[in-house]
């Protein structure tokens, strides 16, 4: 695919993303998107066959690595039987990968509702735990990301609407977040207990009896990466069942492998109500999410209607690539990988950096799923500035590794078949970068 | 591939299915979804060799046919590429997609921002509305679908919720609908005057100062295929601009073929500010929706960042499906094929059998879009039954059709590429199943 340059096709591709492109979270003029054509495991390039080591697994999805064989086969085998199907059929490859799905997660979880991505899920997961409890509150952290889709079922006229008029009645916590305490802990173990205490007040505040759902990343992803510390889920759990509140684990950043186990909770004392999920599932290789459902809630709906429903529900593509990629994964051992070039190779690597580089306030993660955050004083832990990051982040890319860098931080995130020498390749760029930084 | 029957396979995709498969809009232990494993054209089996006339284009999306060559191509060879890619890098494919649908919009709209389906596609022309106006009240007729979601983005802790907490100020009003009007009148132009009297009512009601945008399915589809009457759609126009409210078109059902133009809007004096779609685009063989911008509420972001995104946004594989699509309807005169069977076949058989069965109260429609409204009693048009219209479904299945049975309408839907030939089977299993009702 790289192997003759077409140069000329990346500059069709810049004039037409400028012509007719609109861009996510973007200003649009100010745009200068990188050109991508091609990619195999963690590496990707362009028309010219300029070549990065992807590092960002693109939105932090790509967690089989591009294009791995099994699964663009799986997508070439269902794209010649039935590309797209009602999702009030029953296709096989439907129950398949509902099938593989489910084997990964705890005992009573049997069903799953598929959508089109992360936000669905989530927003369908909300639904499932309203209609469950007859409650309406949703308490989620003030760091986190669960999706941007909030008021198409409001403006539907028919009576689609009646049952989802809820897009009110969502409150906000602090989670635990050592580094930046919000709680004056001096310890994870102290701000996990201090963390509890303070959500187990907004529970009492806002009203129990009006609170159906606690909606959390087992990790916040984007937010930091902010690794639970020891006891907060569990925590979390019994609060939530003291309360007789839902709690909804959202794995769609989290799960699937890039923590190094299937589902991030899975390292956790703590088994939710409802799972939700996407990239790593399939790793994007076409849109799909989905809602695990614990059997206890799955069964209010036997006898009753589901109000949430979309066309592309189970779509017979995305399945054929879930089952391709879950296969894979089992076979080839990559959620284990993820786990041991974590353990052998990411942690101790980005550990070094931090003993050499004073930028560095913290390093923190498992798996493929790290977070380098930068400071301008180790002491203050004063945040990086935006212009430093924008010059790390250029660095970065012209030195070929594709970064993911957010606010003050590099997140480190390359797919889950990473090897430990395309770590120690990225490693020693983002040294060079640091010390290019720390001189100027 | 429908040639070796398996039909222990259907066995397996049901028992799967019951077990794994969380269904859309359904109570679960209730249903007994028929098993589909291909496709061609009009047509779709199971694996044991039954066929049916899709007669329901599944879920009205797949204009284009099942399986057609061009779009399974172009997913071929788009998967040998590059499946995936992050929205915020250009991918020449996304620009060509994008390049195609502005080629068919309206001049002076250039720019196509991409989701996953319809559902964000309208949460994402409701955001930019909003960030247009600086108001926040939507307004959209009772008799509407513009999907499911609802919560997601208030759900969010980061700043991305802070711009988006929009999912209050949704208010409903009542569209023309002649057969059964809400407004006492007594022909399609009384109707369309008194539903515009009506609207700006509604308007000057809600505070034209508060309203951001007016949302419309320019031919409302699962509520009826309520083709707007003369002058309606025009008025519309003219009532937002007096008042300065943005006109959002959904044209995921009845864009791109359905009607037997590329947009349903253009058979009516109207031209909108922004433009949703999904289904017809790609005949939904992946996931994908958008919003068509108009270059004046486009500028507003070209210096602002847009507070909306998802990681799906221009895949790759919907982008190749798209450009398959477009290219293929345009080489193969699909769009002048679903105009010329409405006019020469579907409309004349449908007024054949409204003639001759007393159940029919009304047919109507355009292209490939028609509902045929059943009545227990032509003079009262009082609906035909529950139970009676789950026999006509379960006839017509029976009979080898796969229908779209909503309330108390068959709607009658086939892929853009249908035939004279297979209108001329549809038509005389409607005739007979008909018959048995009324004898029933």
């Amino acid at each position: 695919m790289s192997d003759t340059p077409h140069p000329e096709l990346d500059v069709r591709a810049r004039e037409l993303d400028r012509a007719h492109v609109f861009h996510s979270w973007s200003a649009q003029a100010l745009l200068d998107p990188p050109v991508l054509a091609g990619g195999l495991g963690s590496t990707v390039w362009d028309h010219a066959g300029n070549r990065w080591l992807d590092f960002s697994s693109q939105l932090v999805n790509v967690n089989i690595g591009h294009q791995h064989p099994a699964v663009v086969k799986a997508i070439h085998e269902q794209a010649d039987l039935l590309t797209t199907v009602a999702p009030s059929t029953a296709a096989l490859v439907r129950g398949e990968a509902a099938r593989r799905i489910t084997a990964h997660a705890p005992s009573g979880f049997s069903k799953v509702f598929f959508t089109n991505g992360g936000a669905d899920a989530n927003e369908n997961a909300i639904r499932m735990a309203r209609l469950h409890t007859g409650r309406d509150k949703v308490l989620s952290t003030y760091r986190s990301y669960h999706g941007n889709t909030g008021a198409a079922i409001v403006a539907t006229g028919d009576w689609r609407r009646i049952p989802n008029e809820y897009a009110y009645g969502h409150a906000h916590f602090f989670g635990p977040y050592p580094y930046r305490s919000e709680f004056w802990s001096d310890s994870p173990e102290q701000e996990a207990e201090r963390a509890l205490r303070h959500l187990e007040r907004v529970i009492q505040s806002e009203g129990p009896a009006g609170i159906a759902a606690i909606l959390l990343e087992t990790v916040p992803g984007t937010a930091g990466i902010l690794v639970p510390p020891p006891g907060y889920l569990a925590g979390v759990r019994a609060l939530a069942d003291r309360y007789d509140i839902v709690l909804i684990l959202d794995e769609v950043m989290a799960g699937f492998g890039r923590t190094g186990r299937w589902f991030a909770f899975d390292g956790y004392d703590v088994v939710p109500d409802l799972i939700t999920f996407a990239k790593g599932v399939n790793s994007g290789y076409v849109p799909v999410g989905g809602v695990i459902l614990s059997d206890d809630i799955a069964a209010d709906f036997d006898e009753t209607v589901f109000p949430g429903g979309l066309t592309y529900s189970g779509h017979p593509l995305a399945m054929a690539s879930i089952v391709g990629s879950i296969d894979a994964m089992e076979a080839e051992g990559i959620v284990e990988n993820a786990h041991r070039i974590g353990v052998d190779a990411i942690g101790p690597g980005l550990r070094d950096l931090e003993s050499r580089h004073p930028l560095i306030g913290e390093v923190r993660g498992e798996g493929v799923f790290w977070a380098i955050e930068l400071v301008s004083d180790r002491a203050s832990r004063a945040p990086l500035s935006a212009g430093a990051m924008g010059q790390i982040k250029k660095g970065l890319f012209t030195r070929g590794l594709l970064p993911f860098v957010q606010d003050n931080r590099i997140h480190v995130v390359p797919p889950c078949v990473v090897t430990a020498d395309e770590v120690g390749r990225a490693l020693s760029i983002y040294d060079d970068v640091l010390a290019v930084a720390e001189r100027g």
